[in-house]
């Protein structure tokens, strides 16, 4: 076990506190450091201006081991982070000459002016390492003085996170500040509330002292973590009270560590030799596009239709026109037809199908907004199922996606050992 | 001009820190009080644990007129904010047995069984009011003590977002912390970089004093916001300001203030009843699912196919086989082909595809990972376009994405006007 490193985050940017930009550096750092066994202490957000990250820098430097910085490096005029915290250290800034030949390159090769504001990315404070950019023209910072480390990278997530990985995380394993393993047991679920999941387990945790559990709650699904932030549980005791929860949960159980509900559904499939085909109205290709994220996707996913209006959904998967009309395009029997036609058409084993009020407009007396129709071509039949979300267009469609890609996951596992689900 | 309030937003969860969830409640919470005049002096996401929670909840109260916190008010073992502030503001902890009510209710409804821990949520700090939470089973808290205010949260975002819209902003608003109007104008520009912008549009902003300009990139599109923090120049001539950038900008500037890509182009088309169909390889359905994320998107989209291996191209769309044997299915006659079927098939006006290699696979000399051909089919004609993006499959799949719709939402504006692209 590690001595824990402290390390602080600090995402400089007015765009990220008036929301307009995601803090993915938090996501990304923070798991990144998870996985070798430091959590990150604290992460604070800031404006730009030179005061604030003055403050805030000295306060973070004072009470960490490792200070990490995001943003403030780009050519544009509001980037102030280099020449305060150069100060703060009591360094100059230098010129790197090398530096702004890799701008002037870069620029070149894009065909674009070198403007002078773009050389400013040529200065770092005197004792200082570059850390090179092999995507943008800001190089980042490595600075080490007294035990302590201040790591300053750029803010475009796409050059930031390659100099992380690649530059960042190497070094501080090799100073010993992160192990090479994993610090703890994640486990994730579906299909069973907060609540209820810490009731059903709290029996398996209670026999473990110096066992901690966090759980963490997202669109329906529930993962926890395991772990013993004393160091009191080993790694592999850690990982068998993690096979009993699964084995308690049964189908609630969704898998180990990051995996995901798609990469779930996308090994048994190939595993099986499966093909899978989705046909979606109101979740818009959104079910598509999870499962075309993972590589090699076209392994076992054979295609999907976003039929959103009634005329595609004739067109292209040949639904009846007086179905539609007798029973509505949201309906048990549109889903099932729609299900079976994608199935059919593009040469599946499997067919999904959502139909539904995503809202906010859209619904009726029977079905109102938020109602979802979840279609399921197998091997072994055709089922319609009906459930009902509430919330904004965005949360349903959210939802509707993972209840159906949960409802598919449960019978394939029922499917797999041949009994009728 | 209000005197502009101090407010800080505590995150708390390991969740954030280890990078499992996103911070969508400093993007949500950020962006509603940027609009109301008011930016956030500082977000900081800590862990869950009592001491860290006293120690930071002290500091920024000390610091701020408002502080807000989030999560930390379910019903699991983790959550001990409520306790821990509490004791800091010198409160003790009451049963609200009204809150129990609408707990049993709620668990009632849902046919789940009321465990004891669900109860812990209906305990608050003396002094306190509730915020009702429709959608969940903790409520919010309200605190006002000495001028200062205390708000906390319940961390689910889909229990926040209501509760911070519907009863804390206006009340922020009531109590003269916030205001009621935009206090930035943003502009959206598409096609140009960061420091081409900068360059371009300096000599607008040298002319006027006291200006705030804040640039921010992202995905291969760059904003820019103007505002006056010393309040001397006025709202309109902010907004004359940002109309002198836009006539600059021609064809790069996308729209003002929140307005997305697609919503500019649904604008376009349903103005002038236009209909869009998409046929997508590598992007799997993004580029379909970003269109249905609009309300009312059936007015405009005709709908999508998601043809991501060679047989869905030709059974879903005719690409004749021998065009793919021969250019492969990377290629710009693929593209070209599957613009023109997508239009035909799904009866409408104009025709997207996209395919190319996301990667970290396929590729090959000619076409590297990374390289996505675009097709576009027009009442005009039909044109394919090649463009290679550095990144990770991820990356590769939304930069692609953005380029074919600002492909796209160019050509509608040329032809608007009649005239040839």
């Amino acid at each position: 076990m590690l001595t824990q490193k402290r390390i602080e985050l600090i995402t400089l940017g007015e765009e990220l506190l008036l929301g307009l930009t995601e803090n993915t550096h938090l996501t990304f750092i923070g798991e990144h450091l998870g996985r070798h066994g430091v959590y990150l202490q604290r992460n604070i957000t800031i404006p730009d201006d030179a005061e604030t990250i003055g403050r805030q820098f000295a306060e973070s430097w004072e009470r960490s081991d490792v200070v990490v910085t995001t943003g403030g490096l780009g050519p544009t005029c509001d980037d102030r982070t280099r020449e305060t915290i150069a100060e703060i250290l009591g360094c100059e800034l230098i010129f790197h000459s090398e530096t702004e030949k890799t701008i002037k390159e870069r620029f070149e090769r894009f065909g674009r002016p070198v403007t002078p504001n773009n050389l400013r990315q040529a200065y770092y404070p005197e004792g200082a390492e570059v850390i090179a950019n092999p995507n943008g023209t800001a190089p980042g910072i490595w600075f080490f003085r007294d035990g302590k480390i201040l790591v300053m990278l750029p803010g475009p997530p796409n050059e930031l996170q390659p100099m992380f990985v690649d530059s960042v995380i190497p070094r501080l394993v090799e100073l010993g500040f992160l192990s090479a393993g994993e610090a703890y047991v994640q486990v994730k679920t579906a299909g069973i509330g907060e609540s209820a999941l810490e009731t059903l387990l709290q029996p398996i945790f209670d026999r473990h002292e110096h066992l901690d559990v966090a759980y963490c709650a997202h669109a329906g699904q529930v993962d926890f973590r395991l772990s013993s932030q004393k160091g009191n549980i080993k790694k592999e005791d850690l990982e068998a009270i993690a096979v009993e929860c699964r084995d308690l949960l049964e189908d609630d159980f969704l898998g180990m560590g990051r995996i995901s509900m798609v990469k779930v559904i996308s090994d048994y499939l190939r595993a099986n030799e499966l093909g899978l085909a989705v046909a979606e109205s109101c979740t818009g290709g959104l079910v598509a596009s999870c499962f075309t994220d993972l590589p090699g996707a076209s392994k076992f996913f054979t295609g999907g239709i976003v039929c959103y209006g009634n005329a595609s959904k004739v067109e292209l998967l040949d639904v009846p026109e007086c179905l539609l009309k007798q029973h509505g395009a949201v309906s048990a029997e549109a889903a099932v037809a729609m299900a079976a036609a994608v199935a059919e058409r593009l040469d599946a084993d499997y067919g999904l199908s959502l139909t539904g009020f995503a809202g906010p407009c859209g619904g009726n007396a029977e079905n109102p907004v938020g109602t979802i129709f979840i279609g399921l071509h197998t091997p072994k039949g055709i089922w319609s199922k009906r459930i009902n979300f509430p919330g904004s267009r965005s949360v349903v469609k959210h939802r509707a996606v993972n209840a159906a890609l949960d409802w598919l996951r449960r019978v394939l596992i029922h499917h797999g050992g041949n009994g009728a689900y």
